[in-house]
């Protein structure tokens, strides 16, 4: 077995991996942010990141100036995670305490995008964050293009790993001693705060609006 | 400037960065899941965990038999990410759209736990995911101690990075062109669902009542 092949494996509970493709684009359109890894001379070096799955890849961006994408974007090896908890596991015994959760690892190498495919890589980015929020309001100057940099990691055949864990605990052999259950944790958007400086009259638009008080 | 010097600094908008050992403990434990990236044969190795912070150190922990601790208990170089959204920057142009969030990355070198110190570790992160937890709960036995590995990560000065984004978007120099504000993003505790397999007249714990409904 390569090394590579070794570090997509999953070593530990397979019931809680998916060989779904399906599952894996699950995790990724619920979570809005995650960390990508890479080696710069030896050491590990991880930024957060936001990110849009579009298709088969995984959309990331950033200033031109950022030292963080200058140390992946010349094709170096990445390694992308995203993980979400989604709720308390409680048991009756301290041990057997857990968490429902989601989470995807994706390696593979970056590629740096140039032209239309630049242009497409950021606005698919903006409307995933917010959903029609791109056809409201101004495109992107020739110089705010230049300003940023948008780079695909491609989600390649054994090249990723989700895994997920959802209900209750166990149930012990014998009567549990201590309360058992689930607490669900939930991400919910506010109200939208409108910025002071703009006329008052002004409504939400559409894109925010929509969000509103739902959860994610 | 040595290499961790120059992972280690920021690079890209110092008003950003922070700092303050407290605004880094304050991203901390605000977050339940962070990312462990390593170096594996030379390629990214990354895996989320849950964690705590106590004190100058974050806790992590896993089964014995995981692959992911394995790479990292030896003293393998690691770097540990978490990160929050905090809500959406919503702006007049495309381009000025942004995300409010908390970050953090630490770097250094894991340490195992043994004896009353991976005791206290395991306790410590069971009472961060549910405060009060630990004390209404059968303590571990000896063979779930030894069935679970706890690793420190401890907290240097220099080898940390904290970030943050609050509040609105720039204002425009001249009338924005289309709404402007933020939303925020929360995080919420839903109700308990107590597992069927128990007495139905069985109170929901103190630790877990304290959740009921809460924003994180």
């Amino acid at each position: 077995m390569t090394t590579a092949d070794a570090l997509t494996r999953l070593h530990r509970k397979p019931d809680r991996g998916s060989t779904e493709r399906a599952a894996l684009d699950d995790v990724l359109d619920s979570v809005l942010v995650g960390t990508l890894a890479t080696v710069v001379d030896g050491l590990p070096w991880a930024v957060p990141l936001l990110y849009a799955r579009v298709g088969d890849a995984i959309v990331l961006h950033g200033s031109t100036g950022a030292g963080a994408l200058r140390q992946v974007a010349a094709g170096a090896p990445a390694c992308f995670t995203v993980a979400r908890m989604d709720g308390l596991v409680v048991a009756d015994t301290l041990f057997e305490h857990s968490a429902n959760y989601r989470s995807a690892v994706v390696r593979g190498e970056l590629q740096e995008q140039s032209g239309d495919a630049h242009w497409d890589a950021l606005r698919a980015m903006s409307d995933r964050l917010l959903p029609g929020r791109p056809d409201e309001v101004v495109e992107m100057t020739r110089k705010e293009l230049a300003a940023t940099t948008s780079l695909l990691l491609p989600i390649v055949d054994g090249q990723w790993i989700v895994k997920a864990r959802t209900g209750l605990p166990g149930e012990p052999e014998s009567d549990p001693q201590a309360w058992c259950g689930t607490v669900e944790l939930h991400e919910v958007w506010g109200e939208p705060q409108p910025a002071p400086w703009q006329p008052a009259d002004r409504p939400v638009p559409e894109s925010v609006r929509r969000l509103g008080g739902n959860r994610r």
